[in-house]
Formats: C-alpha cells, sequence, structure tokens
C-alpha cells in the first residue's frame, strides 16, 4: 500500500463509502476516520458492511499526517478546516461544495460567503470525464454534485461534438434517492412519509445548477423529485437543438465522448428490459449509464444519465480522481460491477 | 339503487376499480361484471378487497341489460363490440383509449386504423373539469388517459386564463406507477425487474400525447418513467411562457380554475412535508393535486400533478363522469379522501 | 351528528387516523384537535389527506368540553391527564398503552409504575370481538396494541372452542410497518435506514406479550420483525396441539368465532394469488384477515392474521369500540374496505 | 487463471450471478453460458451488470468441454443431462435440488422420483462450514437451498456444541424476497401484486424442510413467508431447550462454530441500528450473519440467519464450494462485502 489515507466524516453515508472503497483499495491504507457524533465507536457499528474493519472513529479535532485526506464533513466544514487538512496532508479530496465553484462569486450567489476564496481556483474538480488532464498531482480536488454529475455526464458529449451551440432551451428533470438526505433527515425523510414518493423537492434553484453551468457553460431549467430508493440519481434532459440532429450523430458524439472511458456506459435502445439508463443497475458502483432518444416529431433530444449518487456522484468519483491525482492506475479499487436482479437500492 | 350497472373486463386493475366504486356507490347496483380469463370465479377470487361481494365473473359474450355498462377491456376491444355495449345498456362508459379522440386521422396517427370513426364526434371526454357541460345525457362516454389527465388537470388554468398563448415550448416529465401495466406484465414488470427502478419507458412517442394536443390545443415534449410505485402517476410540466408570469398571477390562475372544483386541490408551496403535488397523497382517491413554483432566474412555470392513475386517470374519471351524465350529485360514491402516512400505494 | 369529540395528539399517526375516521362518520363532529407540537397549524399541514378539514391543532392544555374524547398520546400521557380528560368527556378513550392491562402488577411487570391504578379495572378493552358486551356505557376505553390485536384475533377462536388447554406451546413471529415507530423515528427509522429491511426488533419481551397474556390466558413466545411496508401488522402463529385437531375443526372454529363478526375475514387456501391473509389486503381497513393452515406432519396449526396496525390495530378499533359504546350502529363510519392492486400501503 | 468455467441455465438469476463471480474470480475463465430462452443473445442484453462481458448464450445442447460447470437450471435438469455435464467437465457444480439430498427415498418424499439415485451419495452438499472437509476433490456438488443455509448456518452451533438435543421442538419462521422465485414469476410476482406483501407462500411442508432435517438430523416446523425485497433470506428459529442456556454459553457455541469461519459473522445485540442479522446487509455478498437473543421468560432461543438467497444461499455458496473443491483460496473471488445505506436489495 503506497498512501496512507484518513476520512473526516467517517459516519456519515459517503464517509461510510469512502471508507468502504479505501479499506478495499490495494493502494491505500485507512489510518483515521473522524467522526463527531460516533467518537470512539468502531466504524463498524454504524456501517454494518464494514465490521471487519477494524477502527474506530476518533474526534476531528486530532487529524493523523497522512498522504490523502478525504472529507466527508457538510458544506461549510471543509472550507474553515482546510489549514488544518493540508498541514495534515499533502493532497486534500473534499466532497462537500466548498471548492467546486471557481469564484467567490458564484459560491455566493448560489450558497453563502466564501472564507478562502483563493482556493477556488487552486482546486480541482473530481471528475475525470470533463478535466482528467487537471487532475495528476492536484493537492486539492473538490467532488462534484451527485445531480451535477449525472447531468454534466449526460450532456457533455452534446457540446464536446458542438451539436449544440450551448444556447438552447435545455430541462433537466431529476430524480433522487433518500441518501442524498445523508444519515437523520428529519421528519420528511422518515419511512413512513418517505417511502413511495415521488416528491418534488426542489422545483427551481437547486444549488447543483451552478456546477452544470459552470462546467458546461450553459444555462439549465433544473427540477429535482425525490422517488423511493435509497441510492441513485437519474437526469432526465430533454434538449432542444436548433437545427436538426439525427440519432447517427448522436451516436457519434456519445461514442466520441465514452468509448473510452472506463467508468461510462452508453445505453440507449435495443431490446430487453433495461435499454436505457436506470440508476439501480449501477447501484454500489461507479459507473454511469447514458443514454439518448430522439423526439422524431419535435427533433427534441432525451438524454437520460444515471449513476449511484453516493459513488459516481461522490465518493467513487473522489476515489477515481484521487487515483488518477496520484498516479495509480485509475480504476484501482473501483472495480464492483453492480447486481443484478435488484430491488431498490 | 337508480341504476344498474355492468362491469366489462372486471377482472382487470381498473376494472376492480369501478366494480369497488359501483359496489360502494348507493346510486349504482352491479349486476354483471366480465372477465374471458376469470369467468366463473368469484370478484374476490381476483380482487381480495372486494371477497364481500356476492358476485361471480360471467363471460363477456353475455352481456346483461343495464343502465349503464363501463367497459374496461383492453385497446381496440370497445370499439368492436359497441354495437353490442350500446344494444346492452343505454349508457355506455368506455376506459379504453378507443373514443378518446375526435377524428379517425388522430387516431390512426396515434394507433392504429378505427372500426368505427363515425362514433369518435359523438363520444363525451370524461373529465368534468374540462368538459362538464357536455356530459350531462351523454349516451358514450370515453375516460381519458392518466398521464394526460394529470397533464391536462396540471396545465389548464394557464390555457383557461390566457397566460399562455399555446405556442409556448413545454416538456412534460411523467412518473408512473407498476398499474399502468395493467395485470400480467411480462419480465420487465416482474417484482425483481420492475422494483426500484427510474425507468424511462416512453422517451418519446407516448400516445397520451394525442389527447393532450387535443384537448389543450398544444404540443408538448413528452417522456414517461416508470418509478417504484403501484398506484400513480405525477406530471411536472416545465413551462416556457413568452411573457414574464407572477406567482400571484398563478395564484389566480389556479384559483379559478378549481376553487369551485370538488376533485381538484392547488398544494404550492407551504411549510411542512407535502408541499407540492404526490402521488401517494392521493392513492385511492379521485383526487388531484395540482401545483406550482415559479422558476425566478428564468421565468419558467414549473407544474406539478398528482393523481392515482386507476381512480382519477381511470375509473374514479368514469365514474365521476357517469354521475353527472345520469344526473347524480357528481361526488356521490367518490368520496375516499385517501390516507396519512402511506408507502407506497 | 349526535356525538362531539376531540383528539389528543392529533398530530400523530394515530391521531390522524382518529380524525380521518371521525370527520368521516356522520354520528360524530369534530371539534378539536389538540397537538403540543403543531399547535395553530392546520390539520392538513400535518396530514396531506385532510386539506378539506377547518380545523386547527390547539393545545392540550385547554380542553373543550365533548361527548367524546379520544387520546392517542403516548404511554404515560393518559394516566396523568385522565382526570382532565373524564372532566372534559364523558367517554374516554386512549389509545395508548395506560390503561389496557388490569392490575397494577401486571403494568409494572411490562412498563412502570402506574400512577392511576384504580382505573385499570374500570377500563374496558376496546376489541369487540373478545368483549363486545362489555362496551355498551363504558365510560373508559383502552384501545389494544396492534400486535396483540392480530396475535388475539388468530388466535381466539383455537380456544373459543377448547381445541387448545392453554397449556401449549405457542409461537408468535410478527411482521409489522414502520407506521408502529409513530412520527420522527430517529436514525432506525429514517429512509434509507428502515427501508428494505427484515429487522428483528423485539427478540423478546414485547410489551405486547402482555395483552396477549391477559385476553387469552396463556404464554407465547412473541417476536417482531420490522419489515418494509408503512402500514400493517401480521403475525404469524405456530401452535402445536396436544392433541391432533383437523381442518375441519379449525374451519368449524374460524366460521364459529367470526361468521357474524362485521370485521372480520377468514382467509385459509384457496386459489389465487391472495390466498392467506396478506397486510396490505386490509391497508386503510378495520378489517382482519385470519387464516390457518395445518401442517401435516407435525400437527401444528400455523395461525396467520394481518390487520392494519393503525386502523384494526388502532384508531379503528377505537372508533368500532366507541361506537358500540355509545349505541351507534358498529360499522358506522368504518366502512372503507382497502384497494386492489396496492403497493406497500 | 487457471480453471475454464461453464454455466448452464445462464439466463436465470442465480446463473446471472455465477456469471458475474466467474467473470470477476481471477481464477476462473467462463468460456460458455447457455440458455434456452435467449440462446445468441448477449449476457448484458439480459443482465445489464454484465455488459462489459463479451459473451452471448448459447445453446445447451452443445456443451464445450470445461473445468467446472455450473448447473443454474431448474430442478430435474440436471440429473437428466448429469451424464453430459460430467462428459464436458471434471467437476459439475449443481445449483437444483436434483443432488442435494442423501437418498432417492428422501428425494422422491419431498420431490418426485429421482431417475439417478445412484449419484445422491456421491454429491457432496455445497455448505463449507457444514461439510468443507468433504469438499476438495469433490466431482459432484450440490449447492444448497437458500432457506435451508440460513436455517442450516442459523441452528448449527447449537448441535455442535450439544446445546441442544435434536429432540426440541423448534420453530423456523423465513422471510424471502422475489428472486426465489426466479425470473418469470407470473401474476404473484408482478411488480404490483408482490411488491409490499407479507405473503405466507409456504406455511407447511416447503421442501427446504428436508435439506435442514437431513443436515442438522432434526425436525423443524416451517413457514416461508415473501417480503418485499427482491434479494435476501431471514430465518428466525425459536427453540426451547430442555434445560436452561445461557448467553454465555450461547456466545460460546456461536463464536467456536464460526470465528475461523471467513464467511459468517455472529451479529448478537450491541447498540446502533443494526443489532442483529438483516439480509439487506449481505445484499450481494457471500456472507451470513446469525444472532440471538435469549428469551428470560421462557428460556426460548431466538436465532436469526441472514443471508442473500442468490450469494450464500446459492451461487456464492456454489462458487465457494468449488474453490475448495479445485484447490482454490477459498475466498478468492467473493470479496465484496455489502453497501450501506441499501434500500431493499
Amino acid at each position: 500500500m503506497s498512501h496512507t489515507a484518513s476520512v473526516v466524516g467517517g459516519s456519515g453515508f459517503t464517509g461510510g463509502e469512502l471508507l468502504r472503497l479505501l479499506a478495499g483499495h490495494p493502494e491505500f491504507e485507512v489510518v483515521q476516520a473522524t467522526s463527531r457524533s460516533k467518537t470512539r465507536k468502531t466504524v463498524g457499528h454504524v456501517h454494518p458492511n464494514l465490521r471487519d474493519l477494524d477502527l474506530r472513529f476518533s474526534s476531528p479535532a486530532e487529524l493523523e499526517s497522512v498522504d490523502v485526506l478525504f472529507s466527508a464533513a457538510p458544506h461549510g466544514v471543509a472550507m474553515g478546516e482546510i489549514d488544518r487538512y493540508r498541514e495534515a496532508a499533502d493532497t486534500v479530496v473534499d466532497l462537500s461544495a466548498d471548492f467546486r465553484l471557481s469564484t467567490a462569486a458564484q459560491y455566493e450567489a448560489w450558497y453563502d460567503g466564501h472564507s478562502r476564496p483563493a482556493l477556488l481556483e487552486e482546486a480541482v474538480y473530481a471528475l475525470p470525464e470533463l478535466d482528467r488532464e487537471d487532475l495528476p498531482g492536484a493537492e486539492l480536488i473538490a467532488a462534484g454534485g451527485c445531480n451535477a454529475t449525472a447531468t454534466i455526464l449526460g450532456l457533455l458529449p452534446l457540446f464536446e461534438t458542438d451539436l449544440l451551440t450551448g444556447a438552447e432551451r435545455i430541462v433537466v428533470d431529476v430524480k433522487v434517492g433518500s441518501s442524498e438526505g445523508g444519515a437523520g433527515g428529519g421528519d420528511a425523510g422518515s419511512h413512513p412519509e418517505r417511502s413511495g414518493v415521488v416528491r418534488p423537492y426542489a422545483p427551481a434553484g437547486h444549488r447543483h445548477e451552478a456546477e452544470i453551468e459552470e462546467f458546461l457553460g450553459i444555462e439549465v431549467a433544473f427540477t429535482a423529485h425525490a422517488v423511493d430508493m435509497t441510492r441513485g440519481a437519474s437526469a432526465t434532459c430533454h434538449v432542444f437543438p436548433d437545427s436538426p440532429v439525427s440519432t447517427s450523430e448522436l451516436w457519434g458524439a456519445y461514442r466520441g465522448s465514452y468509448a473510452e472511458e472506463p467508468f461510462v456506459e452508453v445505453v440507449a435502445g435495443g431490446g430487453g428490459v433495461y435499454r436505457y439508463p436506470e440508476p439501480k443497475t449501477v447501484a454500489g458502483t461507479n459507473r454511469a449509464e447514458v443514454g439518448f432518444e430522439l423526439d422524431p416529431g419535435s427533433g427534441r433530444i432525451v438524454v437520460f444519465a444515471a449513476i449511484d449518487n453516493m459513488m459516481k456522484g461522490s465518493a467513487g468519483q473522489a476515489v477515481h480522481a484521487a487515483n488518477i491525482a496520484l498516479g495509480i492506475e485509475e480504476t484501482t479499487g473501483l472495480g464492483f460491477g453492480g447486481l443484478h436482479p435488484v430491488g431498490a437500492p
């Protein structure tokens, strides 16, 4: 194992996923997991899939020196702790929104004031399909938002190939699982209230719009719904191109962008039960499924993208980016390919 | 009980809902339920909630004479049997698509050739919120498609008040439950494959578009997803008005259209867990929840409408229309208001 | 409407069910609903199925004078407030455990010390199938525990007919929905942790054993599991009779006990999908399904009983008992018969 | 890769799991997957998690020569094809019931007549925790039934330590997911009918009793219920020892049996959300969770065992046994440890 690692905020859902991935990763050794609320409990006390891990949560007040520190603390924590993080580790990967956007103005427009704006420019967005070339050697990495990740992966080929100009009308209608709300969750997240829902929870103004607009350079009309699954984010993008686009152009674009990508699969039509991207197919994996269909009447392109919000949308993306940053073969530790059949993952 | 009634296709899901509603309706007496596959079985054998009903399925070959015949047979059956239906009953309510559209040309464009085109003009669409005045005395009534019903109810106030012209770009992203597939269902509808899904099943070209376009006089970009519930249809409509619309104008429009409607409730914001329409809240009821939110950045109107696909979207709508057609107080037999909490109904 | 009623603890799940039932009951008028946490909010703010109800929660500190007061407050509240309740109402129906057991010693063995032991003897258990004759005129009524109700209804015919002596070995294995935990619920009740479970939550020592043992006069080995539904309790009782029992004796026993009962249905074998009791079939209703199968090898009787824990197991049972206590036709207001199909209710 | 392998019946659920495991196994190379219904389709057409696998289903009529043939065909197929299987492969692992029992009489008592009774004695049951020493070099291996596996693993320590004599009364109450029904499934397995159930599907006489009785040498009173998950089997065993057993004796027994077992974890009490075995915690893994609680009143031992029915209960068990049979390190290819949180897997 060539690198030591720690996880700040290890008792949350994405913290648990980080621990799972790092514990099974041949190039990382987990030396610390912190938790404010579960200090001294075993990791397996909170994450029953990790009972074999011989590790107890320690206080975030005392950070051990490691090669890579992953922070899964809530929004706003990392920017306050960033000096301590960087003192403790050469490479910091933050899973919150704190360092995702490029400018303090943008951050303030969507979140609050930023206490360390100078670092925004330094931080590298953790989505290799978008900016793989920026990741090697990066010392501050910001994993993207799950809904933004799904949307960006769905739309990216249309812009990489200039099928779109960026001025088009694009509606993004997202369906997400309950793990997006994190552990805890309040009344709305309790099982009786949350199960079976198709619940509009962000009709407009969802913060992940900021990332989509920054990294694709476009504006989208974004709405998110909570649906009855625990893991998963599925983005349906309704795109109205100015000039007609053919199915073969679409295949060309998506194959062009993703044929060599290890974690993106194009699923568009064909027979059988699974003809388009579905979040349950990628549950537990770092894979994204991306697909499309052309509406023959209107010329609308309907783009689908499905990910596991905690994996490709968070912890998996973070490990993927860290692999690249550290020069590790990028798929290392991310090989789990998912199950079939699987219920509501 | 002033009216005798029969249900053709009573062993299917909507047939069962018709039987449930009619059996509990003080003005109807169910004298026959037919089923090709379950002839001579009790109704309760198929529908366990109706075990108290002392009725066995008979063959559709021998129709008893009744005041009202409800047909819940699959698409294409009613147009072939319509003469027998009308011979058996003064009033026929068909729940299939056979008589929903106005012209044979339209029907052929979305379905197949129509064998009885002359009847298309006579048939009245069963949505009272749209055409209540056409229903009294109607002898051939066509209950609408569930997804069309949700969409029409969601958008109707925008057109009744001229907030929209009909030329706007409108995206309709629908999420539906597994009962839409009917009893049976094949591999894709088996529990292991169907549970937990967010599955695009009609990216484009869904037949319910035809009804939306006919009754609202607009074109919509329509996509449907299967999600993990049994009952329910939720339509999210993304509308881009040419000129800005205010929230108070929206409230005016929706209150104007629905303040007096017994089965439509406007749910738009406010606090608590249930701030927008949700299908689980209306499960088992003939209610529609309709709501909206204004996207302050783009001026987009996001409209939500939630119904129980088998009730307001089918059997409940049919009974509601029959009530009006026969001069019965229109809410009779449709009083069940739903449960809280409820899981995935 | 002949009787005024109030609901203490109206913002909880069973409080909401009481309000739903009473609001639809022709003989009751709801004049007050109290809530400590939701004072001044509308009832519909918490219970979206009751938005039509023109009522706001008031503080439990000021009780209005009514004919019947239903208390859906947590265990321990009613015994402290009982004098205020009885001052406010001639008839008090308590849905907590406070007055279910007969003696203070029993209460202390299973709960804590009882502050008003003298009332334990006066209180009538609200299960009409067990003690209908004690209910007319009762002024203090205690609705039973949901798991106890399912178990008692399942086993009662075996004792009413002397097929069993009471000395037999009986294992009761119960599966319950998440509404049993009430609103709120903590980490274990959050959607991500609670969904999809088969979770042993009371391997031994469940408090409902006390009621089963008191009202059937037997000891049972009781274990409860949380499963993935919101409403419902399903009890499987494994009974080992000392001398062989035949299927026809079982049919005789169950028909004898329940043929005249309006809310109990015997479901035992036959064809089709629904051959034994299932909680989803009775969701939202006051019905119990009870059934059995004989294990030919061992002579074991396997008894199944399914109820909606919030209805027949709580609020429905309470209204049923109140109907009888007040001389109202006992099925009044409890007519909803359930849906088919229905998902995870 | 030291061994070639084929999977007969690869388009079914357990066939897909075999293919997933073998494709990720460093010591196996999958050279053939057969399917009667999906011949020439890609494996990924049926199993969307295996789209990367460059393999098409071939007809079972032409078996390639391999080192190990895994048969996931339905009961009754393998005994008819066994000569062809053994001609094609040195080692045959059958996942059906055909070779699980020891004698033709037993097989006939629970299934039908056996066409190759002589092989019953040769076949080795694939549960290493029970008979690891018989597996090295075995040429015909029979993977056990999922419900039997859960039950045997739960009870085994009580017999290995002589805490029980085998004459005790034991009730086994099992809850299983929908994948047990296999692909297809009919009306009862369709999503609308199957979701949300607690459905008694085998009140008595379940065939897996035969295995439990054979391998533990005891009789059990066995009942199975379908619950709302896709994967998973959870067995609750209610055991009434003749003489009192202490918690420390139970810990001694379970630790004694399982401390060295790589795939069995003892989970019994402690704090947190996950205090006893739960099937969702082991979904997708080859792990079994086993736990217990002592009922202080009655002395009853309540034993819980949870597995993934398709993994430890079928395909995982088969690969585990094959590893041992072939001298491969036994945990190879079975390292996936499960997810947290996870919904209804």
